[in-house]
């Protein structure tokens, strides 16, 4: 294979598949948007939306002076604004969807790109879901070929992959040909960015939003003419080296492509609760011990979860003071499952974290087990938890689990991703409502301009 | 010195400054921002001008809905907006300043969006100029601090540093607190981009487009209230280390701060050519052959250039189609230089190159010699080039330059700055012939919203 067609080999494949036929696909893809909009919906009054309304300009008159929605709000903005909003909002809670090949969260990035395109531009609900699936598979496969270190080294996968999946998901929607395509896919390269620096805040949905938009913009200045390099990914000086440092395989890019689509193999992670996936075994598990033993919190002496080295990486926070903070904090999510014995929306707010639940947190002690092997089924690969609960009566519960609820390999019934899309639209127009049966037969419809809008 | 507050000691100057004292910087400061509009204007006719418009999404009858200036054009735009257009045309002829501690072009960036900010939401002149003078200090005391390393694995510091700097001068000319303009620091690095892999395409100058709407993003983001981190710089996932990889010193992004200002020492290099400036000390030394000799190009028997190994690193293009390209080759510049005596404008257009010119350009070898030593007083420190010109009959003309004209140290006089500017604004309305007495006394200037429209 010769290194320097790696970008056009990738362009040729998204171009020229047809991920439709199989109908396998289709409805995780349909799956995937429904959880998407969940997962933005949920968040439509986080308080940095407006902060972003803010920093973009836009005064209060002008707030529909575009044809792009932003899930859940009023506002129809530039599909570029749009993007940026909507890979913010859907990825604000950490309630969207996780891919083990990615490292990170591809609807967010990708679906916010597209749909404000989508709307703008019009297309019909299978170019939609075409563009969605060639999307993921996109950023799939980069995250294979661009190894681990990417990720401990520093970067938010999220964003770096995501501009560019985002870019191909939109050139497949806008029929790009191969070259112009090469030429999207060159210029979200050289927007990549995203610091995991600011993990633990609402800069890392951020991230999201800003990839969406740049994705998008990346596809638009190639549509329009802009020319950069001829192979951006591969070479000294590529997309690969310079964020991969030697451990790239660039070759991985479109190696089985398709066979089989990343959005069923090992597939999409859909969340059951809004925080890091990284905490949800540890929620399982805790969960499952209030469930089968109901032990008052008064009575705990000790609790320790124990991961795998660096298992719980992405978990930054060890003393939250708020829900929000708490998203990113095993010991609050353990704290909250074993008060509660539940972990819903209104588990991450802004508010202050009840005095009980700061008691419980404070006695979560991680561990880590370099010697224990992962089930063949965990979820990411090679991941566990193992969570103890103690009592100072000297009882013990012991729960391990190594494929969370949600995961692929223990998938959410259609009851269970259809409460929580209802769950999310509480409250708002009667559109929303209806809005889950268009997505399920997402594939028949012909406009996605009135998709949400009903114009 | 505390690693952990590296970021709010930068941002600590940044508010305290006040570098307006000094007379002799407040006019270097306005021969930057004369010099800086000339290179953008010279550039208003750019094709890529109109396809980032429409990439952008602003309709014709929408050109005129924001309050910020496209230099040289009519569209009046947002300010965001405006800020990647003016970025992108200050770099698109790389005709505008360079910095040796930056190894790129700091105004392109930090103007375009100082301007495009100013412009909207009102400021002084000497508001403006000390806003300007801290983006330039951020700027270099940044690339002091990223060592080399960060250049040399891909990275255009241009952007990448850029759009820190911009976000500091922007965070300045809106009278951010400290707290608020680490926020603004910290969401500039997480946007950091630009791949040298472009280098040779209009992706470079784009680079310098996007990093001045992100910078000014970042600040208007984080006066809106957004907020990540409290150390994006430094800390093993801050900005240094990923960017830099153990060469970083984050201590220098404070050392030595305004003593002396960057912008004295080692100064701007306003550039006598639109054309990279690795090509530079060859373009002079070849001035000086055909000044000195005028040899016939039919004579020419063969030709040599000879830099530091790697001194021709951004010369990326070695057989050059365009005058476009050429800009990037020094092939296509020393036959220019030889045939034509002058290097202008017209030298770097998009037409096809002339044969006469590519029968010269064909006779260009690059050479490299590591046992040579620069003169103390070359620019960039370690630089020069050593043109050799063989004629058929055997005479041999040499020429060495270490520190080319328009460089710190050998800078351009005031009649050949106001040369410079007079060339760009040609066929352009009076304001345009006014502006450079105003930009002259701009620490004077009441209001920046009316500096260049008059309304």
């Amino acid at each position: 294979m010769n290194a320097s067609s790696i970008t056009r080999q990738l362009a040729e494949r998204i171009v020229d598949s047809d991920p439709l036929t199989d109908t396998r696909v289709v409805q995780l893809a349909r799956d995937g948007v429904l959880d998407w909009l969940a997962s933005a919906v949920a968040a439509r009054d986080d308080a940095n939306a407006s902060v972003m309304i803010t920093a973009l300009g836009i005064r209060m008159e002008e707030q529909k002076y575009g044809h792009s929605s932003v899930l859940g709000r009023s506002e129809r903005l530039g599909a570029l604004d749009a993007a940026l909003m909507n890979g913010y909002l859907s990825h604000a809670l950490d309630y969207d969807d996780v891919h083990e090949s990615v490292r990170g969260h591809p609807s967010a990035v990708i679906l916010s790109a597209l749909l404000a395109e989508a709307e703008e531009r019009g297309a019909s609900g299978a170019e939609f879901l075409a563009a969605y699936i060639i999307g993921i598979e996109t950023m799939c496969r980069l995250g294979i070929a661009i190894g681990s270190r990417h990720y401990e080294e520093g970067w938010h996968n999220t964003s770096t992959l995501g501009v560019i999946a985002a870019a191909a998901a939109c050139s497949r929607l806008a029929s790009l040909d191969v070259e112009t395509t090469v030429q999207a896919l060159g210029l979200a390269a050289t927007q990549a960015g995203g610091l995991r620096v600011h993990f633990g805040t609402q800069v890392k949905p951020l991230h999201a939003g800003l990839a969406a938009r740049s994705g998008l913009m990346s596809m638009r200045l190639a549509e329009s003419g802009f020319k950069g390099s001829l192979e951006p990914l591969s070479g000294s000086l590529g997309f690969f080296a310079v964020f991969a440092r030697g451990q790239e395989r660039p070759e991985k890019a479109t190696e089985n492509w398709g066979n089989p689509w990343q959005i069923i193999e090992p597939g999409l992670w859909l969340k059951k609760y809004p925080c890091c996936s990284a905490a949800h075994h540890a929620a399982d598990a805790a969960l499952s011990i209030y469930k089968a033993y109901k032990p008052d919190f008064r009575d705990i002496d000790s609790i320790t979860v124990t991961f795998p080295p660096g298992g719980d990486a992405a978990l930054v926070v060890r003393e939250p003071v708020t829900g929000v903070d708490g998203r990113f904090s095993v010991e609050y999510v353990v704290a909250a499952a074993l008060a509660d014995g539940e972990l819903g929306l209104s588990t991450f707010t802004e508010e202050p974290i009840r005095p009980e639940l700061r008691v419980i947190a404070a006695k979560v002690q991680r561990r880590y087990d370099s010697e224990l092997a992962a089930a063949p089924g965990a979820m990411p690969k090679g991941r566990f938890a193992i969570l103890k609960v103690k009592l100072t009566d000297g009882t013990t519960y012991v729960e391990r689990v190594d494929c969370p609820r949600g995961a692929p390999g223990r998938p959410l019934s259609s009851q269970e991703r259809l409460a929580k899309y209802e769950d999310a639209v509480q409250g708002l127009p009667d559109v929303w409502h209806t809005l889950a049966d268009r997505v399920m037969q997402l594939e028949l419809w012909n406009d996605m301009t009135v998709l949400i809008s009903d114009h």
